[in-house]
């Protein structure tokens, strides 16, 4: 089978995007782990799937796939590349802002300098928790925004071996959880790394970057406010209002073109 | 600027493909890594530019890179992919041999199965040298392929950590030099993990297998034979005659498309 695809990043966290208004491809799994292994296959963090919607609210739906062929409620860099494929491929028109349906409730993209400003949703605090990595366990704090997130913070995230799933609380996370490290640089400025559920370490984490600036946030006692955060792909902001938090950075599409299904490899 | 691509593998060492007869690609070390990224680019091992073969012998001249910008003499996997590449592309027609002009000289592909069977010249041996790994040191023999080998023998591949390279004799190897480590399996089978200069770990190393076949046959005392060698993205055969080294294996084309070398990340 012959697909079309776009590969496209936001800060390094790089995507299979597949346009199937109708969702005729028949995905599966097996066939978004094989399109997503970097030396057999496309390579990517994981897939984007453009799908009609069938909700009222916005013209299109996100289906997003991680790269072990797991399914995913969100992904913070995934809905501005989403957005940048939807200019590109025609599926929306003009400047003004995108509605984008996803499993985790509708996101709107508003087109920001070379990039996308989104409505991430509103964070929820879970209470704290613990992640163990390479024998050391750190102190973190559980927010959601939408998916699972564990903030660690760590006086340095350059030593960090995230080769290997941090371990954590399976009773609190029965469904996995991306677990960020966080060093403050200053009072609105953090580096992070991230260890995603179903990806391995990426190079950003949009979500995970509202999670961290929440948790940096609510460290200080407050729960307003703006963070720029460095990840190893580059550098998003975000900021959290009384209502939403809000995520800017970059998204790009870097290559288009058609795989052949069979020459990939199934395991 | 818009440029045409095509993604292709040999046992998992996966090239970019750029279809340039007349050499008209500004092709630059900035451009292949931007290319090779796999995160900001198309992602691969390598880049093999197809050039028109200005010396006679070979209608088609290998212009393989590493993904770090290198250039490099020769590499056995992509010298299949580059042949699937020439009949897929219709450049050469017919199920005869395909000679191929490399930096290493002419290389002759052979159809064979689902693969290729490529005469890849006559190793020279380099005598004795060592390699160290996480503060261990290997013995191993030199192998020149047209390109330099260190073959060390170990009692398992498994656990060896690869992320850097090894450490090596820069008098014996002022070019540098692609490590093997290669694990007995039975008299005519053998294990191997491989560090490419320029590249680090990879799935697999074409040139490096037939190393580790001359290598493997030479401690029997002998230097004929054929020995089957398991790489971690697959299974490759190589033969060893009175004459030249023949390496058999798959080769395989995955995408096809265009990369828009404006979105990139040059470092």
């Amino acid at each position: 089978m012959r697909l079309e695809f776009t590969k496209g990043h936001g800060t390094g966290n790089d995507f299979v995007v597949l346009d199937d208004p109708d969702g005729e491809v028949p995905l599966t799994s097996r066939l978004v782990a094989a399109l997503c292994d970097r030396r057999f296959g496309v390579g990517g963090d994981g897939v984007l799937r453009v799908l009609r919607a069938t909700e009222p609210g916005a013209q299109w739906f996100m289906d997003y796939w991680n790269s072990d062929g797991s399914l995913s409620e969100m992904c913070g860099n995934g809905v501005r590349v989403f957005a940048r494929y939807l200019l590109e491929a025609g599926h929306v028109t003009g400047d003004g802002p995108i509605p984008i349906a996803t499993r985790t409730g509708l996101r709107t993209a508003y087109p920001e300098g070379p990039g996308f400003r989104v409505d991430m949703g509103a964070p929820r605090l879970l209470g704290t928790s613990k992640a163990t990595v390479a024998g050391v366990t750190y102190d973190g704090l559980g927010v959601s925004m939408g998916n699972p997130h564990l903030v660690c913070p760590v006086d340095s995230v350059a030593p960090l071996d995230l080769t290997r799933s941090p371990e954590f609380d399976a009773g609190l996370f029965p469904d996995g959880v991306n677990v960020e490290f966080a060093e403050v640089v200053d009072a609105d400025h953090v580096r992070m790394r991230v260890y995603e559920r179903g990806s391995g370490e990426t190079l950003s984490c949009g979500t995970g970057v509202c999670a961290v600036a929440v948790a940096h946030l609510h460290s200080a006692g407050r729960d307003t406010g703006q963070v720029t955060v460095d990840v190893p792909g580059g550098r998003l902001v975000a900021t959290l209002d009384e209502r939403t938090c809000w995520l800017a950075g970059p998204a790009l599409l870097v290559a288009h073109g058609f795989v052949d299904t069979d020459a990939l490899r199934f395991l």
